[in-house]
């Protein structure tokens, strides 16, 4: 249970951060994303940062995407 | 906009952890959390974190809430 843990990893410009969950295999495991799934498709009339929540094959959420780069 | 920023708080323990979104206000401001919603109340068949989403009296994002401890 110690090894599992939560981490954001934020790019240079600050804009696009990944956030991993407990049940994530690490970056070195591609393919792990079997789903992806925005919170605008989810949330009616959604206001906030682009998000994308990723899913494993069993459907277990293992990780989420944020694009920060502000609109305006 | 260089001030605006992403930002992810865990504690001790390891469960609990909080991610401040850009538009957050920041700690020092109490009842800015309007909206809480969880994932399990939006996506069906849920499997992952307990994870809530806090929304603003604008109905904007601005922070999450991971509660991580393991059921297992």
């Amino acid at each position: 249970m110690a090894d599992r843990k939560i981490d954001m990893v934020v790019n240079e410009d600050g804009d696009v951060a990944y956030l991993s969950l407990p049940d994530h295999p690490g970056k070195g495991s591609p393919g792990v994303v079997a789903k992806q799934i925005s919170l605008h498709s989810i949330i009616k009339e959604y206001k906030g940062p682009e998000i994308y929540l990723d899913f494993d094959k069993n459907g277990v959420l293992i990780g989420m995407e944020f694009l920060l780069e502000q609109a305006d």
